[in-house]
């Protein structure tokens, strides 16, 4: 494909850990990925580490090398250190910068995992990619997807525990996140007129009201409004009857109430084949379903199926002509 | 088999609302499982409707009706009376006394499908088989499972809005429902060592009272306590894994704590095939997972799959050398 490899979509990837599995698995794909030519990419963080890493891993193909800067000596597979945890953070920070100037409304960052304590350990307050993302692109509020081979899942509420779900669920963070899917639908599900299933909150969602009101009160109207936006939105849909259908097809993306709710299901199916996807940043980001792996970290063990997944539908995310799909 | 012949395992079945496809699938059950003779099926229902049902949908094999007594003239099939729902109910109290007299340990019940509203017009107060049963047994305390061809799951807290099932979950809820599954486990599974995975209640099982202190508090105990009656039980298991582990056989037997975290994921790969099982009465009762579907009924359209698995799995609890395990 000449034509498009003259103007390719440029993806932006971190390093994560560098003493865990990120640099292998992002040679890995690279390299299993760079015959599809669909896509320019940009590698952010440590030149000497990420060099050895495509010295054994990458065989073939290109990719351009940016280096935050400081020094990493002796970084050893396996072996996390503050340097290493300072040095990922600063090539999230550095990819940030990048995508900013990057002159496309299209972008897409795909982050290989960091260890969150040792970056807490030099960072105090730093929680996940997400948060620190959220901050470095001024969102105020983003979506998180798992997108599988069976379906896609969107919880509206995350980490919280499970008796403040009820109180913690409103009629706004439904709609927002209903409106962040839609406008991401494409990036979701690779169609242009997915299907979504919208789930109830309680058994059998409620029945009418018998078995809790939140359905009636919270959840259909936000389904309401949000079909005025978009049409092909359903529910409340009791959860015992939502991922039937989307398993079979009917449902492309599924919105869960509750982290457990839209997970068990998913992670049920598509344990190790699904893809993080957040929403509502100043670019899509994805990331393998996975951590750092120090355990097993340079020893050429670690499958890049997850990542090259992630890359893949990042490429999704930021090309206008992403295997053909025209928008 | 002429030995197990001479002395059969009896099987108590309810015809449920005459209206309904409860006869229909019942007579096409014993036509399609007639040849295994595994069983003497006794039929407790109205007689000439179940006459009627047996002349056309079942072909040679043997079973006896007892009619509780009442007429029921006129009875249409996809019309629902105050008549049929005041038999079918009858039915259910005569099959109950059946029981009592029968001269075994090992008791079992199929109920096809009744009407609630309609039991609930002539019976004021009447919410279901189960509660109903729960009376004319004396059981304090009932377990429900649902037995899939992926694998069972046991919910601990039932029909209950979400917002109040932290607060309703009780050390003892859990330990008494571990412990009738415990029981019960060889007529769930057919195992005689079935592994039990304990679902958490938080996300990732709270990580260790970050997210909720119930698995601290509550259910670990409890775990560690049914651990010394039965070893092969492991939890809490967040959500998010103990479903995907049971997908993969590793567990045969999963205790949810709630209704849709155990029914999402059954569902979605059992919808169809499942079979409702409730353990704690003087007898094992199982009931196919449909109600009367009374806009087919008498059509010849209605599927007995589910009654049939209902069936076999009654004959698994009642028998002492079901299909050559023994006890």
């Amino acid at each position: 494909m000449p034509s498009s490899h003259t103007n390719k979509t440029r993806l932006v990837l971190t390093m994560g850990d560098p003493a865990g599995i990120g640099p292998e698995i992002i040679m890995r794909s690279l390299a299993n990925l760079s015959k599809e030519r669909f896509a320019a990419f940009t590698v952010v963080g440590d030149g000497p580490v990420l060099m050895e890493a495509a010295d054994r891993f990458f065989k073939g193909g290109e990719f351009e090398v940016v280096d935050p800067g400081g020094k990493l000596p002796g970084c050893v597979p396996g072996k996390p250190t503050q340097e290493g945890a300072r040095k990922a953070l600063a090539s999230i920070d550095e990819a940030v910068r990048i995508l900013k100037r990057l002159d496309t409304p299209l972008k897409a960052l795909v982050t290989a995992p960091v260890s969150k304590e040792m970056i807490a350990g030099v960072k105090p307050g730093f929680i996940g990619h997400t948060e620190h993302l959220m901050k470095a692109f001024s969102s105020a509020r983003v979506t998180m997807v798992l997108t599988g081979e069976h379906f896609s899942v969107v919880p509206v509420t995350r980490h919280i525990p499970l008796k403040e779900v009820a109180n913690s669920l409103s009629g706004t963070d439904i709609l927002e996140t209903i409106a962040q899917v839609v406008e991401g639908r494409m990036t979701i599900s690779g169609k242009k007129d997915p299907r979504i299933g919208v789930a109830a909150l309680n058994p059998h969602g409620g029945e009418g009201g018998k078995i809790g009101r939140e359905e009636i009160d919270v959840i259909s109207p936000a389904i309401e409004e949000a079909r005025a936006m978009y049409p092909l939105i359903e529910g409340p849909v009791p959860a015992d009857i939502v991922f039937y259908k989307a398993m079979r097809k009917y449902y492309d993306i599924v919105i869960a109430m509750y982290h457990d709710q839209g997970l068990g299901p998913f992670k049920m199916v598509d344990f190790s084949s699904g893809v993080n996807m957040t929403l509502g940043l100043g670019c899509v980001r994805t990331s393998p379903d996975h951590g750092t792996a120090f355990d097993i970290a340079g020893k050429g063990m670690a499958s890049s199926g997850s990542m090259e997944k992630a890359i893949l539908a990042a490429a999704r995310a930021a090309s206008p002509t992403y295997f053909g799909i025209s928008r």
